[in-house]
């Protein structure tokens, strides 16, 4: 189980390498919330989403000259610019079917990527192969100590920053976010999970008190689609971890469209649950929130095609 | 003719009340460009524009119980707000055909809203009546040494947080923000400003040696349709600006897609002028050079119109 000790330790890695990321106020948002809202946008992360923390502070503690991720998201732009700063070099297991702009990106980073056939081969068993051949390490993206480490960072700048908070709302995916925001908490503020409603994963599990499976969710939020939390994760997040709620993904662009007209933010939808949340009215907070924007990495065709009809 | 010490008093106005905007970086544009960039995010100012911290420099140090403005645009956003703030009156002058979203806003700050018809009353005459009459003080745009000072502030902050800069690149419009960059610079950086292709009138009267004026000019940057410098605002700009250049509004569109896409940031037209002429190659410049991207007020509906065919 991870503590705060290695939270502090992950600030340090990661001082003067990662953003420390602006925090967002509005006083719309403040009215509408019936609360004191400090937003730390990970958006203007470098690699755009907080996953770059959580992945330099894993790839700098590792002895191998190379690493390797399974990701075509956030992840793998995170290991990729991780690596570059380190040194080491990065290989990339991404679907043949990627994202063309994420796939540019993550080479951009100087990573070598390999694609496969999601439909016929599993990657898993490709990507282990890998790294025995090339002797690299495989970086999880959610489920291991050190990177659930380097995300609480994020919530230790926000409590630097913003001074104390009564609650603290954050993304849930495969739970790492939560888990290191919870551990760096501590206990100063509740710690609330938003999830998509179609992909509840955590909320069911933290219910049933052991880890559910669910189909993978239909939601816009790609970022949070995850079919179960990860063993580590869930193990923290059962302990520290207030309650987990949903939102739909209406919701989900209404918070997008406010994020870009208000705030002049650009959210993935991923990246918009917790405002989603406060806006809905599903969680029951007040007097000072701080809410983590997790990340801003959507295409303008994209952003366009989801959020034009929400436009104001 | 206004100077540093004017631009310092008005930094100590503003603090705490003004945002101290981000500094944001992107390898990708240092790259493109042949520089280190420091982009002074404005856009993440309150009011969704530099325009706040002249009207507020302005109208704090009025006596009169109350202020007046006309504008359609960022402008009485800041004034109504800076009014709110300070505990006065604010009546803003807009045409009937202003943004429904633009006037809602500005009523938002708490501001009464006047509206009158551009084609058959004359907004000065109104404005001063109403000045008048109800004994406010009207705040200019541009042209108005408090207000030239207050947009210097943004200058200052970008030097305190990059450091020693080799050049400043700034939108122009009526010319406040570069007059008041230009003296709070004070010759440590050359001093560069942009304005669109089409509506070029600061850099013909810069070769003029003096005023001239043209028709409106026809582009997306609405912020910076203005026919001819400010009085006040040449004079300084004549003394203490380096060089102005021109973007046409195709590179303005290239440029807002950039900062969508790359670095997250909503910026509307007028508020992309300094990165359009960087990537465009119009300015020679190298070292470290500091942008101000001053604006991000731009609805969805009219973003998406603009940039929809530049997404990547």
């Amino acid at each position: 189980m991870i503590s705060r000790v290695d939270v502090a330790a992950a600030a340090a890695r990661l001082a003067g390498v990662a953003n420390r990321t602006p925090i967002f106020r509005s006083r719309t948002l403040d009215e509408r919330v019936g609360a004191d809202v400090f937003l730390k946008a990970e958006s203007l992360q470098r690699t755009g989403s907080f996953k770059f923390r959580g992945a330099f502070n894993a790839v700098s503690q590792t002895d191998a000259g190379g690493v390797t991720a399974f990701s075509s998201g956030n992840h793998a732009q995170a290991v990729a610019l991780a690596a570059r700063l380190t040194g080491k070099e990065a290989v990339i297991l991404m679907p043949l079917d990627a994202p063309a702009a994420k796939v540019e990106a993550t080479r951009g980073y100087g990573a070598e990527i390999v694609v496969y056939d999601r439909y016929r081969e599993d990657r898993e068993a490709l990507g282990h192969a890998l790294a025995e051949e090339r002797g690299l390490v495989l970086v999880p993206p959610y489920d291991d100590p050190l990177v659930m480490a380097g995300q609480g960072t994020v919530a230790l700048e926000l409590l630097e920053e913003a001074g104390s908070l009564d609650a603290v709302v954050v993304p849930v995916g495969g739970g790492g976010l939560i888990a290191g925001t919870a551990t760096a908490v501590d206990g100063a503020a509740r710690v609330f999970g938003v999830e998509p409603a179609a992909g509840d994963d955590t909320r069911r599990s933290l219910e049933a008190g052991e880890r559910v499976a669910i189909d993978v969710p239909r939601t816009i939020a790609d970022g949070l689609q995850v079919t179960a939390p990860g063993r580590l994760t869930f193990e923290v997040n059962r302990e520290r971890v207030d309650g987990v709620v949903t939102v739909g993904d209406d919701e989900i662009v209404d918070a997008m469209a406010f994020l870009f007209n208000r705030m002049k933010l650009v959210t993935e939808p991923s990246g918009a649950v917790g405002v989603a949340a406060l806006l809905a009215g599903r969680l029951d907070v007040s007097g000072r929130i701080g809410v983590i924007v997790s990340g801003g990495n959507v295409g303008l065709a994209r952003f366009a095609e989801l959020v034009g009809s929400a436009a104001d």
